[in-house]
């Protein structure tokens, strides 16, 4: 088990690392007051197609794909500590074109694809022309139970039809956001893995309706934001459908082990960030006489901090050296266990770095309620935790089953 | 130690639920709606000073103030579990004219105002004419140590003048708040607890800027918020310091105790909703063939809800009792108490609703994310945990000093 | 809800603590020295029969029972705190003769037992003449479901005919237990509240074998202990049956409600002492130059421990006061709530201390791992927490089922 | 940073495994069991001699030793994952010749011996004919801070003469206990890390007084167990001081890297054991008609524990990697990490695989409550928790310090 990254990602890691510092982290907390200021938020400030831009120059671009031509070919293990270092800024991932959904959308289309959908789709989405989002969970059901899904898409003759209700489709604020994945119901009558279809559905077909967009605690996340979105009797071609009918979870499995190594390492870049707040803060500030790192419990928990971290890195990095090794059937418990374990423990250090900040900690003046947020939202998307942990419970136990 | 209300609180609790339930409640999610959907949320809605009034003349007002004859002449005791009540709701505490941090101010004003003062500020403040806000949070200090506060309130002949920056000043966005109680650093020779002062500062005298709002956790808690004050050569006759230089410190402890106690009894309220909302979202929502009350360990988590909320409940009401038989300066371990434990116990609480909620707990269709808000908030505001536990023990290693 | 004790109850708690500390406390350690030193500790120390017939002049006896002249005529909520007090001492509670199960076993014979069993055995036992144990819990099957006992006592003819094997069976090792309620399964084919019932077996009746005497965490906790008892074909006359066949589970469940409330209080007591010591030590000792008190988390967990057994003392005393005032029947989630919750907190704030006390903790030399132990035990012995936290969650649903 | 172990380790990890299934694991019942029915258990069963043979002569011996010829020359990563293997067994480390103290003396010894103190005490350790015991920890201080220390080595000409008072001396009781590595304040004037010294000490010098065996947590741990040891002027020949005087300090700390990492990992060894018979009988056992692993949060409790173990254990490989490729001096954080997290990760999943037990978990019926005592043992022992955690947090905070 070896989580030594490649040459080529040692020399992408630090070429990343160095945008990042130069290029990317001096603008970014100019870039939210400005959106912060701006009276409509959904859209692209400048500087971000400038640095889109230059990323896509300086060969730091797609790193997430797996390709060697289209992206450059890194492994997950290769890529996952980029994740952790785009994480730690809330712009990095759109900029170096690997933010969600947009990365899973691409995986989707790279590995189910039609020559026809990657040309119409794939290829200006690699090249950061357009955006996308992807429509599963729905605000009537649990979702977390896939067969709950109510939303259907029915073939008649040459052409799918879709009708339901999504919501949590992030992304679909941007004003790029262009082409959506939609997953319904296409037989009710195949074997529980066959039922449903994932649809390419471009933004502007009709019948397609933004009702609202959501709040997440309070956040907009402007400009991609989380849409409620209808569905009336959206027709496109057949061709539209991934993969061909009824394979919309098989597709779903495969899109979501590197989209939780990506989500989880992102998570541990949040809390590495948080941690660095927490320890600056702690060292500036005094109360009581003394620095704040020398009051009470606090060192202690700046401690547990770092441990709960490294724990948390390690394991993710050991889901990614299974990905790459065993194929995800075999990795279902390893990427349970990372979506389980990492997005509570990011909640739990940054919590402490907000506590330690005062009522700073829980304004806009730092990333902390954002970053908490973001956190405390994985702990629900792509599954529940307590959905991940009796995943990982059913296959330890299953080893002991008579 | 007997915690039944008397007859008279008994009595206007029924009727406080009765008014909650058929005036309170049935309004709230569309006074919700119509302000998220106001471009301006600043302003108070007419139904506001319906209710209002409507409460003034059900005798249901300013039930907070132990006073016979301006209040209803209530304990702590009997005063709590109303507190309670109204946290269900974040619009109640104000149709009741039980709103922090006006309730707090009344009370310093009640205690320790000039008759003048009285006459020119706590009479419309009873009268829910007129709101205020609390001035004495600083950005650049560690706030929950007092003696770092840098604000000055220095006594120029028959004037004071004050400088400074706050923060998290609650209240002030409210088209009605005309008055904050500021509080800043009088005699730095003085001993400790004798150099600041409280001065009564009308909102628009010259000098005081609101220089923005702050979000908390991404809200902006309309119409009330939260903001960044600054105070500039900002004269005023000595007149309104209360109760002369000096005393500031005297005033805040007195100031807390029945504060404390209303904060943590609304959180339990909220604490008590988010246990309510769970239960009926779990019976209701089916996952993997079940509802979701009978899912792995929800049902665990709901019965813990349940336990940590009665021990919450019973320990505020202790402190209240205390408060009501034994005064402030003996019962301030018991008021620490309380408010080291119970608002990471709402956290707690809510946190375990939202996630049995999914997406929709992280809404703003469910008041969960805003009550979380709410109890992370406390957990900072009065004097962050970690400094409420140190208290705890420094009185109970007390016991044991040789 | 007034947790005031009567009079009477205030003036034998005074006397209570008075003996405590002047005849109990001061030869506890060189009892637990003495007994730790003998070859065989299944025996009773003179010091304890002295300490008896001391306590019983002194009018400080049987105090937990609620009748005027066998006891005091003391309610739940009057003999809490005296649990608590006794709590403190792993040897009082005998000395009083308010030790479990003797206590249980005397409430069920003074409840349920005819005027034979109760000259036979209550007598005896409220002399503390002898002492009893329980027999319930079995080694082969999860006993936290009371259905699946299968221990039998069979009613043949005038006789009750007695197989099966019971462990836990505390307090067996006493030289003067002399008799022990047995519960088995009498008709599979009753209601499934009526097909157990409770015997009454002289310990020296034939078929009667104890097996072993178990550890608890490597305590074999003598000369009380913990056996493993076989029941062979043991016969005894009919009138042994307490109340008659197929009452067992209505006995047991109302000898459960204030047997909880005894343990509760008593690990109160057992937490309060442990907080105590981890006062003093931290006080006492010196690492990096500052007391432990000063260092680290170490205060803050001080304060917690405060808060923690604060909460749980008034959870129980509310249990309590249920109890006396609206009866098992409606008591249920009350009493499953303090089973819940005091065994793991009294468990952590052993913990707590031990820790503060380094190696010494978990030593002899401190009482702590004993009670650390007691606390432990009692999360699984009368149901395990989850169990409780079930029946917690289950009447917290049943107020919201449609 | 590469996991893998080497071939050689591979091999002999298999082989370690196939002679813990075949040899070990099938007679420790009944050793246990015949220990437990022994009158003295401080002996050694010939049982233990047979398999120390059989596991010399398959070279699996001495497996801890980084040296090519007296060990098989694996690194701390190699021998990590055996630490593990033998862990789950109470008497297999010793069947190894790989028990702690031992293994840590041993290390002293071929680090820092001198050739006369390897013949005499290293020669005989290896070749399992004696064993030892480490000599540190005193009763009257506190002894997280070695600056405390009371016991004094000091040089009078030829001679260094011993006073003072040990206790936690683990091993001391064994029949083949013949030397103790003892530690004392030499100069109290040096520089703070040079002031103490070790000393090598036959245990049957005059002066040298075991006093007591001390209990932990109940259990005796013969024929280990854990003394109190009084040196009264011992006098030795100066050439006893293991690498001259003051050296006492650095080799404290080049013995304590290794010794965390197989501490830690015999710690995941219980765990795992703890984890797979939690899994094992929550799969037999039924209650209210469901396996265990079906009934309320259990399983996810199952699941929350293999996470927790994977990551404890990626945690440990790491520290150890870094002593491999960096050395003590650049892993300090590292080892105090582990030491900070593993034993109370072992501790809670031990618990909770007891509570599945009921209280079969508590009893000497299965190993989990010795288990729990090593656990809990461990966040005590070679520094506690507490200050480990302030040392990873010193270094945490290093990075941002001005």
């Amino acid at each position: 088990m070896d989580f030594s990254p490649s040459d080529k990602a040692v020399d992408i890691a630090r070429r990343l690392d160095r945008f990042m510092r130069k290029e990317v982290e001096p603008v970014e907390p100019e870039y939210h007051r400005e959106l912060a200021a701006m009276d409509d938020p959904w859209q692209v400030l400048p500087v971000i197609g400038e640095l889109k831009a230059k990323a896509r120059e300086a060969g730091l671009w797609n790193l997430f794909l797996p390709d060697e031509e289209l992206g450059e070919g890194l492994s997950n293990l290769d890529y996952a500590p980029m994740a952790e270092r785009m994480g730690r800024s809330l712009i990095a991932p759109e900029i170096f074109n690997c933010n969600a959904p947009d990365t899973g959308n691409m995986e989707v289309l790279y590995h189910y694809g039609s020559d026809e959908q990657k040309a119409q789709w794939l290829k200006p989405l690699l090249a950061g022309e357009i955006r996308s989002a992807f429509c599963m969970t729905e605000p009537e059901v649990a979702s977390a139970d896939a067969t709950n899904m109510q939303a259907t898409a029915i073939v008649e003759g040459d052409e799918v039809v879709l009708n339901g209700r999504k919501w949590w489709s992030t992304g679909i604020g941007h004003p790029d956001c262009k082409v959506v994945i939609f997953m319904g119901l296409t037989d009710a009558e195949a074997d529980r893995h066959y039922r449903h279809s994932m649809v390419l559905v471009p933004v502007d077909t009709p019948g397609v309706k933004i009702e609202r967009m959501l709040n997440a605690m309070g956040f907009h996340d402007a400009p991609y934001g989380h849409g409620e979105v209808s569905f009336t009797d959206v027709r496109l071609p057949k061709s539209a459908i991934i993969a061909g009918p009824g394979k919309g979870f098989e597709i779903a499995q495969g899109r979501l082990g590197p989209g939780r190594i990506h989500h989880c390492m992102r998570l541990i870049g949040l809390a590495e960030h948080a941690l660095e707040l927490a320890c600056r803060r702690s060292l500036e500030r005094e109360a009581f006489g003394r620095p704040l790192a020398k009051l009470g419990g606090n060192s202690e928990k700046i401690g547990q901090a770092r441990i709960a971290i490294e724990q948390a890195r390690l394991l993710v990095l050991k889901a990614a050296w299974s990905l790459d090794h065993r194929g995800i059937a075999r990795s279902m418990s390893e990427v349970s266990q990372i979506k389980a374990a990492v997005p509570s423990m990011a909640q739990d250090v940054i919590d402490m770095a907000m506590q330690l900040h005062g009522g700073a900690g829980m304004s806009d003046d730092f990333p902390l309620a954002a970053a908490w947020t973001g956190a405390r939202a994985l702990r629900i998307a792509d599954g529940p935790d307590e959905v991940h942990k009796a995943l990982v419970a059913r296959m330890e136990l299953a080893r002991y089953r008579p």
